[in-house]
């Protein structure tokens, strides 16, 4: 691909389920596919496929499908993952730790740090990483260049250590806080609103015509 | 509103984001909002706004704006936040923890039971609630009818449990590992897939251009 393409994002959101699939994909069986199994595999039509892999100039080959290893390749590139991410996270508290617990199983991102307020916190260590105080995160960013900020301190303090990651050079926000973070226009946020996403599933149960 | 409407995914996934602005907002001031000033507060166009609620038949009134305290109860009937759902949390790990505590926060979910198969954590309280052995799963759900089913174990076993729960009566299920889980038809599925909204921030870092 030359030209980089504008691609929407709706086929960007759908883009981490393929290239989980196609991993799993290469573990497990051959190095082809064709749309047909491919969207059997991700519940989307093979229409569907062929739309959204065209969007970014990839084609299948006719009677033959698509070469596994390199749509993964493909896709990568495209969601940024041929380089490693450094990330901290604020605030150590459950969903923070359980954060850093999670991060482990993934292959592009890397914790670099751990920061709380809290005296009972900081000094712990999760995942091999101590947690340090929230005051030292200045210090930190400045000798140690990271790409994100995940938030994970209480409602209140959300907008602030967002404000002290943006003026130390962190590009994107991954926001576990119920607050709509305020950021410049050049950094990316990222909201996982847990209350959201449960009250969406109460109401498809509340009633099924809602669809 | 007598006869239910059908209302778009795209309007059901805004509505928590109305449900709690407005919360606050009956806290914190006036009892009547105009579609401007809550597309605002919102990040929405006032056209957005009252597109959005005349979807289910709700409009303003001319010059006087939205009442709050209305719009809040008709927001929360379409939510179906007008009843309690009981749940469960399979799976005592990092997640499963952050989750039972985050729920405290929550006015219309009620933690009834954690689960775990380890017996380090059997016995464990979160919450005031005790961590119970998954062989005491289905005896639990026929005792305490239950809505919600929370998926917080390993993927490997991710779909046997929710298997068990769909088996005695769970109807909706919160699924926060990486699988793509089958539920029957009647059950509603919500993903929190972590993994996929981190590969989506890196993507929009990765270049602007995709957008």
């Amino acid at each position: 691909m030359g030209r980089k393409k504008i691609i929407s994002m709706s086929v960007i959101r759908r883009l981490p389920k393929y290239h989980r699939y196609l991993r799993e994909l290469l573990k497990n069986d051959g190095d082809r596919i064709s749309s047909k199994k491919l969207g059997e595999g991700l519940g989307f039509t093979a229409t569907q496929i062929r739309q959204d892999l065209n969007c970014f100039g990839y084609f299948g080959q006719y009677g033959l499908g698509y070469n596994v290893n390199e749509l993964l390749k493909e896709i990568g590139g495209i969601l940024g993952l041929s380089k490693e991410y450094k990330m901290i996270i604020i605030g150590a508290g459950n969903i923070g730790q359980a954060i850093a617990n999670h991060i482990k199983f993934q292959l592009y991102f890397k914790l670099a740090g751990i920061f709380d307020v809290n005296p009972k916190l900081i000094g712990l260590e999760i995942q091999d990483i101590e947690v340090i105080d929230i005051k030292e995160l200045a210090n930190f960013l400045k000798a140690t260049p990271t790409d994100i900020g995940i938030v994970c301190v209480p409602k209140n303090n959300a907008q602030i250590v967002t404000d002290m990651m943006v003026e130390n050079g962190i590009k994107g926000i991954w926001n576990f806080t119920s607050v709509d973070l305020e950021v410049p226009e050049e950094i990316i946020l990222e909201n996982v609103h847990l209350s959201e996403s449960l009250v969406t599933l109460s109401c498809l149960m509340n009633s099924r015509t809602y669809l």
